[in-house]
């Protein structure tokens, strides 16, 4: 079942090695199928040089497991829980991307420094809140996807497409799981220059209206970015 | 119509993601018709992987859309602004890169702080000022081609082949596409070269002498570096 | 002898090279035969481009040669000693990788700063203690293993894989040879990050619930990350 | 004549670009002929991509031309002057690479932080003196080499294969071409190893016992790493 969704997801899942955001088995991507609802996720610990498409693992809405011979990613509860709350998401990567991850580890939100970033995210990435004690311990990983919806709760999640996870890493998320992968490399990117920005003395965002020339030129009402036909 | 410069600013666009200048689709170059001023440059938001020569647009020296199926690079008016103003410009390249978007994004010139730098430029490569929120809203990238030329109100453009615009990233020029390319690799060097000089300690730019020595032995009226038939 | 063993080892120290770990002869790698407790080992300073299966040497587990025409690494009497108090390590590995080196040049441990490092250390990367006058003076290599052996009195060594050798460079371990290749690879990924993360502000590690929660849900007994046969 | 030579010197100027040494025309190789004193080197800013053996150029121990359709490297009086103050060395290196030229532009000497650097240099690589006015208007590649032979004065240079141009980049030098390149290799990768280590806190270098160690155990009369055939 949902075999091109399959391809999808695991070409997706290929991307994230090719680009340099992952390294071992240290990151996933998901799908969602539309019409069912029923979502593709990479299997749990699976080396990316053997796995094949048909290794995809599917999950009704509820995380349950419809089909496949592997366990799904240990963290397809997040992806569940996210998929719910945010329901125009169609796709979701997970990374432990090098700079990403560090702004994690240091528990702070990436600003936005310049118009690379107004390009792609409107405003702040945030960084979650720490989880409590009791929220690691059961559900911890439902809990996850709990905590970034909470950052989200008066933000746009299409026009912020990623989140900080603290301590932890990125999740990036988009149309379909390619469009997620497009987002996770550019966080790393963004994250990159952001920590150069803060090394070389700037700790202070561009201005709103600057901020909101780039976003909207290219995803607002009136975009002009980009050809006619591109959304 | 000029197919043979449409194939080289096509390759030039090319030469950018296979010197690690840009990803996605974060980056433009044009090149201008010495005869007739015209200008060819990217369309916007093209992939460079399926990109072709003949996707090239053809503007006229005003801007406007002499030939092509996609609407030209959101940048163009940048580019034409800078044809105008800076008459021996051949080629000009907008980036992304790394480093030298840090530098902008921290709103600072980069200082020359050895020979590498002196080599190419003569001088700091100049963060242009802020647009102001009216420059922004109407004419937003006419009027970054103006900051840039601000910028050079006291400072040849062939000297100082490149700019940081605040906030934002980097463009570079020369005598060609293929010479334009050149300065944004070259501009993305010294900037990580000056960042990690700038961490260890020195804020100082070398002697005017220094500067003097090694930018004329390559470009002044005695320059000795290179082949006699090279400029 | 051990033909087997030495295309494994063989092939772990090629892994070095194309995982960027190692320039030059700059790190080696041994596996140890369960059965014999015989080791086979990297020949010193042999170049990866010409070094074959056949060039690996067969040592004893007191490191008397039982096997090889070149030389064994020169830090082969540490690995012999690391086997003997490490009885559950099956492969190890040196290597002078960049981001792992310096924090053992900064005569730093590497704390658990996030979830990737909790995945695979359970705690503090040790750095070893400086090696007096008389411990480098005679016997160098050997009270190298001693130091090492020294830093992991109150913790297992198979829960934190890795060591930095003070002033030196890392050593990983693991159940074979690709193993401590992998826990190698990891650790200079976390070193990296533990470096952008102390530049960007925090010098706090994670909670040890947390620290608790993803090292357990990996390696714990009730360890439910990756596919079951899986260890 | 000396097309073996040529060719050695050739292949070594192609390693810098392989080894990310070098962008563009940003690096130089000579090699010495150890019966006439003659020198060959790289042309001037001829490109790596299209450069062939036979485009090396051939001088004399005074630097006069003796064979070349093109003119020598512009360091070419730097690469003569060396030759005859160091006279065990048989090649010489100049790059821009990225680490080394940043300490270079910061005018700091690298000390010794751990034992990479002390299995290749016997001390801190030290930065040459600024140059004067007067030095840099008349014979200013000749008085480089003055500069760099004076920071010798108390070192051996075959001890310390290396030297930081004060706002400039490095050179390198060996027993012949290639040896220059492998250790131009290693300066760039302990250059960038200090710069982190410096950034983590520590700006004390080794104690001078562990620096003998490692320096002697590869180098000297009794060492005893790599195979016994090696120098």
């Amino acid at each position: 079942m949902l075999e091109k969704l399959k391809e999808e997801v695991f070409k997706a899942n290929l991307e994230l090695v090719r680009n340099g955001l992952v390294i071992h088995t240290w990151g996933n991507v998901s799908g969602k199928d539309p019409e069912s609802g029923n979502i593709v996720i990479k299997p749990s610990g699976v080396k990316y040089d053997t796995m094949k498409a048909g290794d995809m693992v599917v999950l009704d809405p509820q995380g349950d497991v419809l089909e496949g011979k592997y366990r799904p990613s240990t963290d397809a509860p997040t992806h569940i829980y996210l998929y719910k709350q945010f329901s125009s998401v169609g796709g979701i990567v997970h990374t432990h991307s090098t700079y990403a991850t560090s702004w994690a580890q240091a528990g702070r939100p990436i600003p936005p420094f310049g118009t690379t970033h107004a390009d792609h995210f409107y405003g702040d990435v945030p960084c979650s809140r720490l989880l409590t004690e009791e929220e690691i311990s059961v559900g911890y990983e439902l809990n996850t996807g709990k905590v970034i919806a909470e950052a989200f709760e008066k933000t746009d999640p299409m026009a912020v497409p990623s989140v900080l996870v603290h301590s932890h890493g990125p999740f990036s998320w988009g149309a379909d799981a390619d469009d997620a992968v497009y987002n996770a490399v550019t966080l790393e990117e963004i994250a990159k220059m952001a920590y150069l920005t803060v090394m070389l003395g700037n700790t202070s965002p561009i201005d709103q209206f600057l901020l909101d020339k780039h976003y909207l030129r290219k995803h607002g009402r009136n975009a002009y970015y980009g050809q006619k036909k591109k959304k």
